[in-house]
């Protein structure tokens, strides 16, 4: 029964997940668990992650309910450990990079950087209008370290950088939490999946055992 | 096939989920497709939420991991529309229930209260520490109307709420957010569904689709 299972999902199974269940890693699962995999081509847990070049395209227009946090993977270089902040543009404004990055751990090891750029709205006679978009760029490090050098620098390794798209919530004066969607003239698709749907996931990695029965 | 393997459901199966995937309902889907249910004695989609006496017990003794947001299901009629806060006495401390309530609307109807409470840890000669532990409680509701009222009054229906449980986030003076587990002397378990193991959903719920294969 469970070998007949796993056939199936090499035929390329969509697994239904239940209400309420979403794809929502920590940032050591994404990159231990997906990113790494992926930079070393790897067979990753469940296809969950497309390929895309988020960079590029405004937030709204990429694939997935607006309402999520929504994952992809690009291939980029991580301008990181820079003193200049990056941008990008798209059609209807830019990806502003901060200045700041966050060192993630594994095991008390430093095994990636994460990186954010605010989604600015373009504008007339302005450098933009800021937006509640947030993009989180994720890569994996290694160190290098020469006889030549008093200390390690760290490297991206691979090619591929993990993305995370999202919209920070606000506090409105009366302290109700709220996301400003609304405000930048897009209205929220109705999918199902956003809220009374079901989730689908992609089973397409042959040797992962990406839902597996056990019997109590 | 898929009738099999929905008989292996109804027999007790224990589902793994990948890694990255949890348990994150959003308001309305927790109220419209398990506390409903729960209330009416529905089948529930999956059995994901225990239930638990949470108000007489510490956060980090409820079960599961204490990095992710809870679910518990509890028998008591909720507090709304009272001006007065509730206190309810744990080992510890006590959660101190806020005045304010959020209406959770479900196709633009009001469908139930959504109220906050925050743990204070016990501490001498004071009213308690107030801690980043948050527990969100939410309950389905009705309206009553009669003719001698000018106004309609919301009801809680049924005696179970839904709860959720979690520690807030706080930006520390770098900007990093952080969460406060070490503040409470708690020492954060090493719980494999944390991290890098995967998520066990129980299947008991045997009219339920509950992972349902779809062929391409």
């Amino acid at each position: 029964m469970e070998r007949a299972s796993f056939e199936q999902e090499k035929n390329g199974i969509v697994y239904k997940l239940p209400i309420g269940f979403r794809f929502q890693p920590t940032d050591e699962e994404l990159l231990v668990h997906y990113l790494k995999r992926k930079v070393f081509s790897q067979p990753l847990p469940v296809s969950v992650i497309p390929d895309l070049d988020v960079f590029h395209l405004n937030p709204w227009d990429l694939p997935g309910c607006l309402r999520d946090k929504r994952y992809f993977f690009c291939k980029k270089k991580m301008n990181f450990m820079s003193k200049c902040s990056s941008n990008f543009s798209t059609g209807c404004g830019h990806w502003k990079g901060s200045n700041k990055e966050k060192q993630i751990l594994g095991n008390n090891l430093v095994i990636g950087i994460r990186k954010s750029y605010v989604f600015h709205q373009a504008k007339k006679n302005s450098g933009g209008l800021k937006s509640e978009w947030v993009l989180q760029e994720f890569c994996i490090v290694g160190s290098i370290s020469t006889p030549y050098l008093n200390q390690k620098i760290m490297v991206q390794v691979g090619d591929w950088v993990a993305c995370r798209v999202y919209q920070r919530k606000t506090k409105s004066r009366n302290g109700v939490k709220s996301n400003k969607t609304e405000d930048l003239g897009v209205s929220l698709p109705q999918i199902g999946s956003c809220s009374s749907g079901l989730t689908e996931i992609m089973c397409n990695d042959l040797d992962q055992e990406v839902i597996s029965p056990q019997v109590k």
